[in-house]
Formats: structure tokens, C-alpha cells, sequence
């Protein structure tokens, strides 16, 4: 009987064998033990679901292997679930992680080794699991944990060295070339083992518990808008060492709020409105402390915050700075990145002398190539409730990698260690420094500036709107401190007109019309989701089916038109 | 063959007889021409078709006769439809309309004659019925006309008159005494008539047409918060001659529009916030007009509108003052009424010399003898989409009728005539102008004062809250507009705390968790309908639907608790 690992094999940095370092496992993977044929379904989407089914392939009753990286792994699991599979292997290949050899991988590179196994989530619905909607108060009401949007199936990640050994022993077709990745050997569907009394045995020993998580929420409050709330935010918790993910993120917050406490220790200073820093908690169940102090809070945030920004690891690379962030913030970011000297010494020799500079160069904007990629905030993490429930506005940035790899190669394993910062990733911490100096940056100008400066030009698609707007600018008296709440207010409103009420089409958790990501994928960003996910749905819907989407696209139009026509109003005292 | 009359007999003013005097119809009643053997089903109400069940009545393709009055006819018909019935016959009965006798009623009287018939809406969805939640913009969604909440059969109003000619003949077991009427004869169940032979034939030939209609808004705009809105509303249509309702109100706007224009005019004079003037198109066809615009500036009004003050009749009686509003604005209402001289010369002579002594003096609070009744606003005048689904605070005033009928008699008939109002219920004009000045005097209070004041004592129920609260008004610069404003939003976020987005139990229509009507009766203001109408479910329901709804009132009491522990934090600039 061969076995595979439950823990990550120590590699080189002393905490990583650590006795309490937790086993490989999924959060939300059902308990269970299960024995079936494997099935290898690629990465796992509905078209790869497909493939199989059009080959032959019966799913159901099997153990599913699948790939990581292309589907948020919650989405894999609920497909499996669906297809009647027992239970869901998740693997991540050397192909997508490990891309220049074996011999490149940590610890002498920041490649996925083949003992790596990254943790994570399986849940789909943000925020505590038995609260939809409403805060896990005492008092709230809480569904039976049957009823939650939780897999019902185990899902356990394995490491590539484990997937092979399952690979390389497997029968049936071999897979197209597509799905061919790089373990040596020839990649086959299934189901089953060329031994034909071979079975995969899948025991999960997950308990899912009630218990207590803590956010920790530091304000210092503004002199003139107390009431009027720069948010920045990091979490707090870590699937194991989390040098990454979190806590390059958490030093910057740290850092940033030692400064600010010191400067207004040292001379009294206080931003015009106030800067709230929020750690959130059990982020990595599911965005659990952001999503539920989101909902406890939602009437006063909605009131009153004014921006929010995320930054969940300060560097998961050292390439280019990526940026998340909605439209009317775009400007803001860009002049914030241009103040900041760039960390890469190289680059400055090139003439690229901030990180600005280096952004726009090594990440473009396809359509517009003179200017850096900004793309839209996703559900990834903690603005979720804030962007895609409130409307209030969100960024989230960090120092990333170059494309050759789906993601940070050891992000969740054990591997992410402080030695991967600090001797790979980040010599000097002139990464951190920079992401730090951004974010402090970005956020003082919106807690300090009038007016104007940082919602700018993003509205622009509201020309008409803005040409008014800009004429009372022009004509307000600055020292009028109701003209300028006033017309601050009228900003803060052009996002939260977006919000609708109602959720998007057969998604009551999601309201911004335009930014929520796409359905098929949680972690991505795809302007106007809800027109987008049903277009394809009718693409591939039956002839009879396509009607009643036509009639959900038709329907859901007429209210992203609202609320664009809305955004473009609500930029003057008047109602319309 | 019997048939009954079409229109209503011209009795004393001259413009009853003029020909473009519409049929007697009910709005949204379908076209239709059904014969069957008639069922009298009393009110109409669940209890009554469940007595009708018990006594052996099946209605089921029956044509009911129901009395109007204590449920709101949409539901009537809603019932009468569910059960089966063919067509539904209203009639108001003398027993309710006209307590005096039959020499006593219209011109004699306010009363009701017998050849009178009430119009009215038969649509329970408020708003454009092919546009729900979305604004009936040139852009909008339409839903079918067959998917819109209104009618499938005919419905009709008659008068009670011909009633009697109906009732006289039937047959089946004598009605209980509870439901007997006035006319003079015993009132059977029915089905069917005495001669075994004779039929209803019941013949609508209404046309649901698409068409526009118009609100027209004026605005006063505010010295220095122009984007802070106090809004005065009344209704422009009518059903006949409308003399009542809505024109006594549309006086009473005409004339403080006027008054205020003058003022204006002569001195400069703007009030501190603007004033908006809303007279609303198509009330009577199930409030369209200010649903649909409150749907299209749900956003510029969630976040600007102070409070809505809406006259749809100005007077329908002489007797008290009858005020419903949100508790925020009642201390308001009560100074307000309190500075208006009383238009009864007698109770003027018995020492109640304000319009509120005599309030208090005739329709005490039963809870409170001290103080005059004040309801919660329910959902039949224009107020509806403000307070119900955006949580602006809303008050609705008139002069009204005693207790001694079930409303005003000739509510919605053509005898609603000037001469009514001149000769009969207001000789001078004193009650118009005495809620007129109520209604000024309000409107003033809430645009011009600089805070508090007008929401005063209302949060009681907070005491912590508002101690708290009142520490920061006496320590506050009153000089300093920052922090007037300030404290001025916190108060407008009061009400809007009590909005729950995802709507009340099974009615996604009404999101105010303590205000919203009772679902049984769209027109009364039950306070927490959401969980008494659930324990009204539970009290009816199969010991097998009870544990379901038993968790439904549990979760929809974690909400209510949640924004009732919101509405008590938002008196702060912080979040908790
Ligand atoms: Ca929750
Ligand atoms: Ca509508
Ligand atoms: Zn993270
Ligand atoms: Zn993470
Ligand atoms: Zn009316
Ligand atoms: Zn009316």
C-alpha cells in the first residue's frame, strides 16, 4: 500500500519542522472516507468537466485529481461535487509552478518543490458560513451547517511528488495534449490504475467548529471629518508560516501605523478625516472578520467610508507592482506610484526611476499601453464586503512576479518562510519599503486632500456630468467647509451608485453592477459580470434555455444602465 | 333581466352630471364577462372565506360580493381570486358608510347615498406593476403584462343600493349576525339565488394601456445645504371630481408654494435646506408616480433626503387632526401642532385652543391618555417607496371624519364635489388652512433648523445612545457647520438603519423592519409587521409548517435586532 504524504518534508528553514505545523488539508473539505477509481479532470472547469463526459469518462462515483491554479479550488470542488465524484485531489503542477526545472525550486529559488502543498479554502460564499447576509453577532441567527455553502465531499491537496506517483500508475486514454503538464510521464484520464484492483482511499479528518475569530481595529481620529473614514486593512492569520501571505502585509501595516502614532505623538498632527487601520481575522476561511464586521457595519461604512485599502501580502514577487483597484481610484494609485523611488536598482539604471515607471513598463495596459495595468478588484480578499456589497471604493496592491507561474509558487505551503523574504524574495526589504511608502502615501492624500485631487479624472466616462462638476470645482469657495463636504459627499456617492440592492442575476451576494468578478471564477475581475457570466451561459444553454437568459441579460441591462445614469447625476446638488 | 347601474346618479352639484364622468370601474380589474351563482363573503377577509370553507360555501366559480372597508380591496380580490371565484362584486354598506339612515346621506350629509360607488386600484405591488424595483425609465426592463401583480378576474364596485337588489334575492343559510349589514333585509351566504335559475353576469370591460404620466417637482433650493432635502408631496389624479382627495391637499400645496415663492420673491429668503414640492402622477393607480421616482433617485435620496411630508387629502372630516408618521419626527409634529390656532370655534370655547388639544382631547393614545394618537405610516398615499424601502422619515397628515364610519363616506365617488368640501365639511375653509400651516410650519422647522431640534425625543428607546448623543450637542461649536453637519447625518442615518436590504420575510418589497404595514392589510401601519404577521402564520399554520416559520420569525428577529443595535450606534462618528 503506497501512502501519501500528510505533511510538507522540512527543506531548510528550522520552523518548518516545527512540531505543530498543521497536516495538508483543504478548510471546509468535508470529513469522510472514501474509495474509488481516480479520474484526472486537468484543471478542473466546466469545460474540462466536459471533456471528460464527451470522452467517455463517468465521473461519478470516482476520486477526482485536479490541477490548481486556473479555477479558485472552492469553484473545482463544487464541480466535482456536482459530477457525483466521491471525493477531489488537488495538485499543482511543476508546469505552472515550477516552469525552469527540478533543480530550480526552493530553497534555491522561489519554485514550488516537490514536497509543496499549498492549503486553502473550499467554500464559496465569503464571510462566516452560517450568517448569510446578516453579522455572527450573539444574537444572530445562525442555519444548520448542512445548509451552508460548504463542500460536501473531501478535498485534500497533494503535493506534485504524491500526483505522480498516482499519475504515472494510471489507465485509460491519455489526455490531449493540452492537459498534458510537466511530470514525466504521459498524463491519462482514467478512470482507474493499470493494476485493475487498485483504488485510491481518501480519509479527511476535518472537524469544522464554532469559534471565536478577532479583528483588530486601530483609529486615529481625523481633526476636521472624524466621521469620514480612510480604511486600510491586512489579516491576520496564516494557513502556516505565512512570510508572504500574510505577514509581508502585516509588517507594512505595522510599520505604517508605528509612523503615523509617532508623528502625531511627536507634533500633534491628525489627518483632515480619520484613518482607520483594521487585522482582520480568518481571512483565509473564507474572508470571515472583513465580510462579517462588513455586514455588522454596513449602514454607518456606507455613510461614511470613503476609501478602502487592501493590502493582503506587500510582495509575493519582486517583478512589478500589480494593482487592483476600482476606476475612480486609478489616478490616485498612479500618482501615488510615481512619488515612489523604485527599489530595483537596475531598473533605475534603465531610466525607470520610480515604481511607477517599472510597473508601466513591465505590465502595460493592452489597450491603453502607455499606462500601467490596473485591473479590477476581485473577491480574492478582505475588500469583498466593502467593494462588491457597499460600494464603498477598494484597492489592493503588492510586488508580484512575472507571468511564467499561475501565482506565488509557494504561496499556503510550508515554505513560505521568513528565509523566502529575506534571502529570495527581498534582500534588504526594499520591496516591503516601497509597497509600505505607497500605501501610506495613497492613504494620506485621501485622508488630508480637500477635495477632488483623489477621485480625479476615473469619471471620466460621466463627461458631461464631469464637465459640470468640474465648473463648481472651479467655482467652489475652498474655505467653505459645507461647499466642500458637500461636494465630497457627492463623490463618495458615484460609487455606491453602482450598489443594487437587488444583486446581481441569481447573485444576491454580489452588488456592484460592475465590478464583481465573474461567477466562474471568484478570484478574477471581469467588468459587468453579470452581463458577461450570462452571455456565456446562453452560449452554451440549450435552445430552449436561451430564452429566458436573453430575458436575464435584457432585464439586468436595463439596470446597469440605471446605475451608470445614476453615477453620472449624482455629481450636483440636484436630483437630477 | 335586472341590471345595475354604471354610473353613480347624479344627486345636488352640477358637475356630477357631466358626461366624461367615467364608468364605475376598479383599476387594474380584468376585462371579462363571467356568469355564476353569487357567494357573500362579508368583508372579505381570510377568517371570512375560512368561515364560508367551514359552512359548506365552495366559491370556487362563484361571483363573490364582499364589503369594502377593512381590507384594502387589492386584497380582497387577491383572496377571492385564490379561492377561485369568478369575478368579485365590492359594495360599501350603510352599516359602515352611512350610520344615521338613509335621510340622513349626500347632499344632507357627508354620508354615503345609496347610488354611490367608491373607484379604486385592485393592484397589490405598488408602483408601475411591469417594472418592479427598477425605475419605469425609457430604458427599463418590462416585465409581461400576465407576470405583473395585479388581477386575473373581473372586479367591480357597486353601489349599495343595487347590492340590496342582490342580497334581497339570495338564498342559502342566513349570514351570522356579525355579518349582517344595514340593508334592510337578512343577509344569506348564499350561493345562489332564491329563484333557482337566476345567475350573476358579471361584464368588465376595462383596457390596461401604457401611458405616461407626469410628477412635477419644484424646487426651493437651500442657502447652504442645497443638497439637504425636506420634501412637501401631494397627488394630482383622481378618480372622479376628486374634491377630497387629493385636491383639499393640492390646495394646501398650491398655496404654501405660493407663499413661500412670495417670500422669496420679496425678501431673498431661502431656506437653510432646500425645500422640494413633489406632486406626484398616477397615486391612484397604486402610488406609480413617487415609486417610480423614488426607484430612479434611490441613491441621491438614501443619502440627502431629511424627511418626506406628505398631504394627500388635506381635510376628509372635521373632527381631529389625524397624523401618521415614523416616531423620529413625532415630537415634531406635536410642537408644530401645538402653534396652529384651532379652527373649532366650540372646542376653541371649551379651553382646547390649538389644533393638538383637540388631537389629544379626541384621539388620545390609548397607551399614553396624555398624548394624541400618532400611527405608523402604512402604504396608501405616496409615501410609501420613501419611508417603506429607503428609510427617509416620513409623516402624512389631514383633518378627519370620527369613528363612526370605516372611513370617509364618499371617499372615491363622484360626490366628492367642491360643495362637499364648501358646504359640508369645511364652511371658511379654516381646516385647509389650519393643516396648511401645520404642514408650513413643519416643513420650516426641517429645513431651517440647525439640528436637532426637529428629531428630538423620537430615540428614546436608545437611552445610552442619547445620552451620549446630547453630551455631543452641548459641548458642540454650534458655529462650527462642520460639526452641525456632522451631527445632522447621524441623525438622518437613524431611520435609514432600519432599511434591511434583503426585505422582510417573503417581501422583498418592503424593507423597513419596524414600520412596513402588516401584509394582511396593505393600508393600516402595523409596527414590526415582519414579525407579527409571521406569528399570525404560525397561529394559523399545520403543526407541520409551524417549526419553519417558527425559524423564520427567529431569523427575521436576529435582523430586527441587529438594526435596531445599529440605529443606536449611528449616533456617533465612530463605528461601534
Ligand atoms: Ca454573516
Ligand atoms: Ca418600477
Ligand atoms: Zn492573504
Ligand atoms: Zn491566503
Ligand atoms: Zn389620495
Ligand atoms: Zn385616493
Amino acid at each position: 500500500m503506497w501512502v501519501a504524504a500528510t505533511k510538507q518534508k522540512p527543506l531548510y528553514a528550522p520552523e518548518e519542522s516545527i512540531p505543530d505545523i498543521p497536516f495538508n488539508f483543504n478548510g471546509y473539505g468535508a470529513a469522510g472516507n472514501v474509495r474509488g477509481s481516480l479520474v484526472y479532470a486537468h484543471y478542473g472547469s466546466e469545460k474540462d468537466f466536459a471533456f471528460l463526459a464527451n470522452a467517455g469518462v463517468n465521473v461519478s462515483g470516482t476520486i477526482v485529481l485536479a490541477r490548481y491554479g486556473q479555477s479558485f479550488r472552492a469553484n473545482i470542488a463544487q464541480r466535482a461535487e456536482e459530477q457525483g465524484a466521491l471525493g477531489l485531489l488537488l495538485f499543482s503542477d511543476p508546469a505552472d509552478y515550477a516552469p525552469v526545472g527540478p533543480d530550480f525550486v526552493y530553497p534555491h529559488s522561489y519554485f514550488m518543490p516537490p514536497s509543496a502543498a499549498p492549503l486553502g479554502t473550499t467554500k464559496l460564499v465569503d464571510g462566516d458560513p452560517l450568517t448569510p447576509f446578516y453579522p455572527a453577532t450573539e444574537s444572530a441567527f445562525r442555519i444548520p451547517e448542512e445548509e451552508a455553502s460548504i463542500p460536501k465531499i473531501p478535498v485534500q491537496p497533494i503535493s506534485y511528488s504524491d500526483a505522480f506517483d498516482l499519475l504515472s500508475e494510471m489507465s485509460g486514454a491519455a489526455a490531449p495534449e493540452t492537459w498534458q503538464g510537466d511530470l514525466n510521464m504521459t498524463y491519462r484520464l482514467g478512470p482507474g490504475f493499470r493494476e485493475a484492483d487498485w483504488t485510491v482511499n481518501l480519509e479527511v479528518n476535518n472537524q469544522n467548529i464554532m469559534t471565536t475569530t478577532y479583528n483588530v481595529i486601530g483609529v486615529l481620529q481625523g481633526r476636521e471629518e472624524p466621521d469620514r473614514y480612510v480604511m486600510l486593512g491586512n489579516h491576520l492569520d496564516a494557513w502556516l508560516l505565512g512570510a508572504v501571505d500574510p505577514s509581508s502585509g502585516t509588517a507594512a501595516m505595522l510599520e505604517l501605523s508605528r509612523v503615523f502614532l509617532q508623528l502625531h505623538n511627536e507634533t500633534g498632527w491628525r489627518p483632515r478625516r480619520s484613518l482607520v487601520f483594521c487585522g482582520w481575522g480568518a481571512e483565509e476561511y473564507g474572508l470571515v472578520g472583513s465580510v462579517e464586521w462588513t455586514e455588522q457595519f454596513a449602514k454607518q461604512l456606507s455613510d461614511r467610508a470613503v476609501a478602502y485599502l487592501n493590502v493582503d501580502m506587500a510582495i509575493e514577487g519582486n517583478y512589478t507592482l500589480r494593482t487592483k483597484s476600482v476606476p475612480i481610484l486609478t489616478e490616485a494609485v498612479y500618482e501615488s506610484a510615481k512619488r515612489i523611488p523604485n527599489p530595483n536598482p537596475e531598473e533605475v539604471e534603465a531610466g525607470r526611476t520610480t515604481v511607477y515607471d517599472t510597473w508601466a513598463h513591465r505590465r502595460p495596459d493592452p489597450v491603453q499601453p502607455n499606462l500601467p495595468l490596473m485591473q479590477l478588484v476581485g473577491t480574492g480578499s478582505d475588500y469583498k464586503g466593502l467593494q462588491h456589497n457597499i460600494g464603498v471604493p477598494c484597492m489592493d496592491t503588492r510586488y508580484t512576479h512575472d507571468n511564467n507561474t499561475l501565482g506565488d509558487p509557494l504561496y499556503h505551503t510550508v515554505y513560505e518562510t521568513f528565509a523566502l523574504v529575506d534571502e529570495i524574495y527581498d534582500r534588504g526589504f526594499k520591496y516591503h519599503s516601497a509597497v509600505t511608502a505607497l500605501w501610506g502615501d495613497l492613504a494620506i492624500k485621501l485622508a488630508e486632500s480637500k477635495y477632488r485631487e483623489f477621485f480625479a479624472d476615473a469619471v471620466v466616462n460621466f463627461n458631461k456630468a464631469v464637465t459640470l462638476f468640474d465648473k463648481v470645482l472651479n467655482g467652489l469657495d475652498q474655505n467653505n467647509p459645507l461647499a466642500v463636504r458637500q461636494v465630497n459627499d457627492q463623490l463618495m456617492l458615484v460609487e455606491r451608485s453602482f450598489i443594487d440592492p437587488q444583486g446581481l442575476p441569481g447573485r444576491s451576494d454580489y452588488n456592484h453592477v460592475i465590478t464583481a468578478p465573474s461567477k466562474n471564477n471568484a478570484y478574477g475581475g471581469t467588468a459587468f459580470a453579470g452581463l458577461v457570466d450570462t452571455l456565456t451561459e446562453i452560449e452554451e444553454a440549450s435552445e430552449n434555455d436561451k430564452k429566458s437568459l436573453w430575458r436575464t441579460f435584457a432585464q439586468h441591462l436595463a439596470a446597469v444602465t440605471h446605475f451608470i445614469n445614476t453615477a453620472a447625476k449624482v455629481l450636483s446638488d440636484d436630483l437630477w
